[in-house]
């Protein structure tokens, strides 16, 4: 085994200067927000209502690099360059002919990449002049991210947990706690939307889509007050465009260049962030390259949704997004990849995937934990379960090239650490858990509900 | 705030090739193990009954270098070299003069610096031909590294976990499991000494030097295997120096060198592990650095305890050991550093503090924990709560050169992550806790059987 070649880290020097914008390179552009009452293109001045002025800036801007506010860079070189890890005991335990990599956004301060966005959202927001920002959290990462950067820039912090997760998953909140944001369980009373849910089911599990609306309703009360949101949109994508750039640079370092690209899809920030820099080279400069978004069976947006335009919460208060959506009221089942359970795509990812230009699968629990148990023997890392499905199909594609004897270069995004999600594996392990279930009477109802055609 | 020199990170070809030993440096010789039957010094035959016999050897060597076998290093370049980082944040909110750096040991796959002499041990165990190795752990940061070790070198590992952290901490055990290892909680009904403390006391907390009984008298009865120790002796010593020797190159990449080195002092391994190679450079080039190793006041052995020959386990099962020792019967109450619950001292870090080349403190866990509350909202990364009482030392030092005007460096060793101690932030954030205090009548009492006058 080489020592050479198996972990590239790149010092501050190396952090890049911009972020990218897929948009500037697509044959065919994206398909932008709409009014739902109007069904009009929304305009920056519309989307300032709700998100803070800059980021509806962006939102909309298609300009190939965006220069990354100097403050932010500061935070990212706490801990970026990450380093892209060739997952060498990984191949050997699988006796696979690939070389596999991996982006180690677990080593992040908050545990994930989502604190590529939480930062910089919370920068635009002090900018702006913002003293509160409101957002949702599945499994507590986007959560926990926010709440740093509004500790970092002075900005208050207001969280809506899905409820779910938030007893899953207690010390997730503490973080929250610890940077100083305020977390409560969604559905809650402390607003219409959650009001109007807990009244229907008491017990509702909460998911991201009631969050959402929960979250947006207190900013849109509050005119100092702005939404944010951890993935889907167009410039939260654009935030995490620093990992696949990163990659970029490292991959030549390592003198090699990936065949597939591989991460998990809940709202598609993570997916796009690692893929899209490579997507873009590879429009540009004609390179065959494979991306695979991975995503839940029991929340399959891409692989069994209907692309369409559709609200991106279950309240209908937010614009129309055109995206693969299985339905703004539908809620999956409380599986363990909390970060996964979002009813739609975002909606860049969604058309790229509809141009053809990136492929979809969809996997169930049990072989996404086995394969994260299976990296944490061997690189060591207890991985998150989004991330675990990633793993799952990097090494099926790994055991694909062993099939085939080919030598492919697979890297996948490894999206966050499992820390706090240690029941999952300790349930696993003991042969509590199965594989979730797509519900599909629930979907059919919830598809039955789209709010127009596509 | 300069982005520049805020973070060193070094690739694997600047990983050290040698560990570095200390006693090639001092000014007087360390004292020996001892027989505790015939107070005769041990030598390498005897400690390798219980020792892996490579680990006996390296305990009583005293060259200055030792080479890091080839899988070892291999292994450490999955995450080493650690990155030094500028606490600029800290700093600011401190509004100190001093400059404060941090190595982040928090970033190794299992979570702090123990995984530095885990990976060695099992590859030493193996090289050995020993098929199992037993041990004790308080936190759950040294039984994770030797079950990742094991996962790596293919060899069993049993592992006690003080009681009360076993409870405390559910999900360190979960990690342990992933990788392959069995946990027990101790005192536990699998061994005579686990049984003879529980027969005293059904709801005995546990302690370190309990759990190191039971992992001994389990590796004495199986001669395929052999006891492996976390901290205190001379060759865990050995491996940790990586961290300092890292930080030594770092430090001057930097452009800087410290002034002050802290590190929190349970067993001495972590401390030693940042400070031996400092303090080797301070006695060969005459320097004038300050070592402060920080114990918790509910067990200071350096600050309170006897520099004597004293047994390193509850049962008097270990040889003889001179330390600083609060009584191998002394039991300290459930504060929430487990790592820092041992009634003695490494022998080696003793003896630099009886030669007067090291200094020591014992601070309350209130304050510990309000200085990691205060690095989780500056610099992002929630520390153990072992951390933070060196966290706290450093803004203590970086305090009083703020009033004395002074711009001194302060390097402390960040030395695990406290993602598996939530509940005791959480616990803290609601007011929850209070200073632990030195049951004194329970040292005199442990003081009072000391096996010889030192």
């Amino acid at each position: 085994m080489e020592l050479n070649k198996t972990r590239c880290v790149l010092d501050a020097q190396h952090l890049p200067k911009t972020w990218y914008e897929i948009r500037a390179d697509l044959p065919a552009p994206a398909p932008g927000l709409l009014h739902p009452g109007t069904l009009k293109p929304l305009g920056v001045e519309e989307l300032s209502q709700v998100f803070s002025p800059s980021l509806a800036q962006q939102e909309l801007a298609t300009e190939r690099e965006v220069e990354i506010p100097e403050p932010v860079r500061q935070l990212y070189a706490l801990w970026r360059p990450t380093p892209l890890v060739r997952a060498r005991r990984l191949e050997a335990a699988l006796d696979t002919p690939a070389r596999m990599y991996f982006k180690a956004e677990s080593l992040s301060p908050t545990g994930s990449h989502k604190t590529n966005s939480g930062l910089a959202q919370a920068f635009y927001a002090k900018q702006d002049g913002i003293k509160r920002i409101t957002t949702e959290t599945g499994g507590g990462q986007w959560g926990t991210s926010l709440a740093y950067g509004g500790a970092q820039f002075g900005v208050e912090v207001d969280i809506f947990m899905v409820r779910v997760s938030y007893r899953q998953k207690p010390y997730r909140r503490g973080q929250m706690e610890m940077y100083g944001a305020r977390c409560v369980p969604s559905p809650s009373e402390t607003t219409e939307a959650g009001r109007a849910i807990l009244l229907q089911n008491p017990h509702h599990p909460g998911s991201l889509g009631c969050a959402v609306s929960e979250a947006l309703e207190v900013a849109a009360k509050d005119n100092k007050a702005r939404y944010c949101l951890g993935s889907v949109l167009n410039h939260v994508i654009l935030h995490q465009s620093i990992m696949g750039q990163e990659a970029l640079v490292q991959m030549e370092m390592m003198d090699d260049y990936p065949d597939i690209v591989v991460g998990c899809a809940g709202g598609g920030s993570n997916f796009s962030g690692i893929a899209f820099p490579f997507l873009g080279k590879a429009l540009r400069e004609k390179k065959a390259t494979r991306f695979v978004a991975v995503e839940p069976v029991a929340c399959p947006s891409l692989t069994r949704g209907a692309y369409a335009y559709d609200f991106g919460d279950v309240a209908g208060m937010t614009p129309l997004l055109k995206m693969h959506t299985l339905g703004s009221t539908f809620t999956p089942p409380s599986f363990h990849a909390g970060g996964l359970r979002y009813h739609g795509m975002a909606p860049l990812l969604s058309h790229v995937y509809a141009l053809g230009l990136v492929e979809a699968v969809a996997v169930p629990q049990i072989p996404c934990l086995e394969a994260g148990l299976l990296f944490a023997r061997t690189e060591g890392i207890v991985p998150a379960p989004e991330s675990c499905h990633a793993i799952r199909t990097a090494m099926d594609e790994a055991l694909i090239c062993k099939q085939e004897g080919k030598a492919k270069t697979i890297l996948f995004n490894l999206s966050g650490h499992g820390h706090f999600d240690m029941q999952v594996y300790m349930d696993f392990l003991e042969g509590k858990l199965q594989d979730e279930a797509l519900d599909e009477i629930h979907l059919k109802e919830a598809m039955g509900k789209l709010p127009t055609g596509g």
